[in-house]
């Protein structure tokens, strides 16, 4: 239906999870390897049986929290078909019409809020609307020439055969007016697989809205997702999972920060909007909450343009709660949701009220690109991918250091390796139950939240090819 | 009546430069000193009468483009005066209620377009506003302490004695609230002195709006400023001028190209918007212009939360105009403006239309901060100030070799020194007419533009202290 034919499904249906829920005292760690039920069918090329993805997963249901695991995880080879009717360029020996593929690795954490419906959704589906996305461009990536603008199809001229002027116009080079040349925008093949991800983003959050709409998918979910590509992975953030390059080779892909906010976008919405604020919040900053006594006195604030901090007389409308309020981890738009990017949420309003959350978030991720072939690497090399019950208690320093540590223990073609990784950072994020709550090795509290890791390989035997 | 007082004009009324109209021919290259004629009465105090920015501005009037030289420029030494009733902490010694002041640096470079009319009321009166703006921050700047974030003011207890309750609560401290302390943002000083500058361009912007609505006065205008207070300077761009460090002390000012455009922002808000649009434009982007026979083919595009490329099947709405079209010097928004910041432009429409440009550009700078006090800088240390008459033709390498090579012709205390390096960049990027108009030393063409030209030492001696 949607054009992606799974290869190999390394990870286990995201649905298992919630089933193997575990008591606060006794969290489940698991990391299911290849001996783990898939639901798609299985055909393991060669290449890809010794697929260094097959174990590298670890998670831990949260210690009592919620009912259920609202985070998800899914893993997969997917391999992309030229849409038929598209035109390429034939390879040597390749028939005219003949479908080429391309295969991209997918890793995917989906962390829930509000229920796991649209994480359990996100996971099931996600790569299959970045396959579809991609479908069009498999000719074009395939060619090392620049982009072009306007799709050759075949399948156009074949449909509406009653316009024989167009066909012929077809047929002529699009691009050979001088005068509009230097105008044209060269296009990387970078560009069109980020466009191509956040495209399939977009499209999995209408599927979501579609499902809401008709039956109970239930709220939203932040979605963290890398995809090899052609030598390059991209690795697409909507939310506040975290990734970051850990190991001894160099330069590892900087750890990013998740971006819980868009304060600017969101504010410039309120402005431009106003209606959207239902007459309850203002697009307006302020250090602090106003309290009603403080009318008519200078108060610092700034609004939707500026970068620093000014004085105003304190009015009225400024009494208003703010539409973003707090600060880091802490902050919420409309006093409800602490990120400003994730899927679903559509029916999401503010408590009590009818006033609409979705249009100041963005189902957009931000896509960062690291070359791997730009770069030799080790096998002791990892791209870290966690939500962010990881990352709330073990830093980037923590985290290389189990990376190094357990790493060291095993043989660098060992596959088990990487697992064990995930394994220990989770189990250490988690904690120890003690008198007072899961403690950490430091005594600091630790994380109360569903914690999900993968750990990818960038280097060593077997990578990706 | 703005609290401005100027104490050292250093620089000619802006309106002179329109007198000096030369022909083609024979550029006008100026750069008057001491000698200028001041509109403001002065009165040079001590240190002040050293000031290098006495001796650093040269221009020259565009090869014929337009009647008037639409470059405006303005150089200040300004003091800013408490408001009188704003309660601050006493220095010892002064009188409870003594004004106390603060002094700023100000450059500014003004570059009208579609009239000069913008520009003259700029480089007149945004340093006032920028004074205006700081009136509320002299305690506030002077006191290492975190700025407050309710102003304590004598003024409104005084003019509200009525409110006798009220009154009473300000004695109480106000942030004293302890559950929601954690909740306070901390506010530097700094971001004071660029929300003061951000607002003081918005304040600008408002009045000449005033003024145009009332009586004409024309066109637009990029303002390009420097503010030096406290120890740092504070350099506000808003339009396509340009200014970079030159010179041998490090680290210099990094040069900060013009931001013509700020397509993201613009697009949002035709998308949120669209009534804007006028039904004759639209928000999303393509590498070129659609033809109306592409109907129906897929095409790259990206929306307004894009970064990167994909193709969508052209539908009727997607042959619109572009709302900003084309690339770097050339890109144009609703093909017309070819800048997204500046001052003015209220009522600037679309060609033959009703569709208002203004709800697409903004009047706010961006401000960029350099600490002088965390280096040390030699006399041959410079700021460059230029509009894009400068920097189209002559780059930051040449920009470089030209500072380096005059001042190695004079002594480090003559202060004619940094007028002579901006004659010569004026110079150099004019050219010489030859028979194929106005040449440059490498034969390319000269800028047929309006040049001005700040040069701002960094270091030595009589450094604004």
């Amino acid at each position: 239906m949607m054009g992606a034919e799974v290869l190999v499904s390394a990870w286990v249906d995201a649905g298992m999870w919630n089933e193997r829920r575990t008591s606060p005292s006794t969290p489940g760690v698991s990391s299911p390897g290849r001996g783990a039920p898939c639901r798609h069918p299985c055909s393991l090329p060669g290449a890809a049986s010794a697929h260094p993805s097959l174990f590298l997963l670890a998670r831990v249901i949260n210690s009592g929290k919620s009912q259920h695991n609202e985070d998800q995880a899914c893993c997969e080879v997917v391999l992309v078909q030229q849409r038929p009717g598209q035109r390429g360029n034939p390879a040597a020996g390749e028939p005219e019409g003949g479908r080429k593929g391309l295969c991209f690795h997918y890793w995917g954490l989906f962390d829930g809020h509000a229920g796991s419906g649209a994480a359990i959704m996100a996971s099931k589906l996600l790569h299959r609307h970045v396959c579809e996305q991609l479908r069009d461009l498999v000719h074009v990536l395939r060619d090392p020439a620049p982009a072009p603008i306007c799709l050759q199809s075949d399948a156009r001229a074949l449909a509406e055969p009653s316009r024989a002027p167009l066909a012929e116009q077809d047929a002529e080079p699009l691009n050979d007016a001088l005068p509009r040349f230097h105008l044209e925008k060269a296009v990387s093949h970078e560009s069109l697989v980020i466009g191509a991800i956040e495209n399939a983003f977009k499209q999995m959050d209408d599927q979501i809205e579609r499902e809401q709409a008709t039956r109970h998918v239930a709220g939203g979910c932040c979605a963290l997702v890398a995809v090899y590509l052609l030598g390059k992975f991209y690795v697409a953030n909507a939310g506040d999972s975290r990734y970051g390059g850990a190991g001894q080779g160099s330069p590892l892909p900087a750890r990013r920060r998740g971006i819980p906010a868009r304060p600017r976008p969101c504010r410039r919405a309120g402005f431009l909007r106003p209606e959207l604020l239902g007459n309850e919040f203002t697009h307006l900053e302020f250090p602090r909450r106003i309290q009603h006594k403080e009318l008519g006195k200078k108060m610092l604030y700034r609004d939707q343009s500026m970068n620093g901090w000014a004085y105003k007389k304190i009015e009225e409308d400024d009494l208003k709660f703010p539409l973003i309020y707090g600060e880091g981890k802490k902050a919420r738009v409309m006093a409800t949701i602490g990120v400003t990017r994730g899927l679903g949420d559509h029916d999401l309003k503010v408590y009590s009220s009818n006033i609409h959350i979705k249009p100041f978030l963005s189902c957009y991720p931000e896509v960062r690109v690291y070359d791997l072939t730009q770069y030799e690497h080790c096998p002791d090399d990892v791209l870290v991918l966690g939500t962010d019950g990881l990352w709330d208690v073990t830093n980037d320093k923590e985290v290389a250091e189990v990376v190094m540590d357990v790493l060291m223990g095993y043989e660098p073609n060992d596959p088990c390796r990487y697992t064990v990784v995930a394994q220990e950072l989770v189990v250490r994020s988690r904690g120890v139950l003690k008198e007072r709550g899961w403690r950490l090795a430091n005594d600091k509290l630790g994380s109360g939240d569903d914690i999900s890791v993968f750990v990818i390989p960038l280097g060593g035997p077997g990578n990706y090819t």
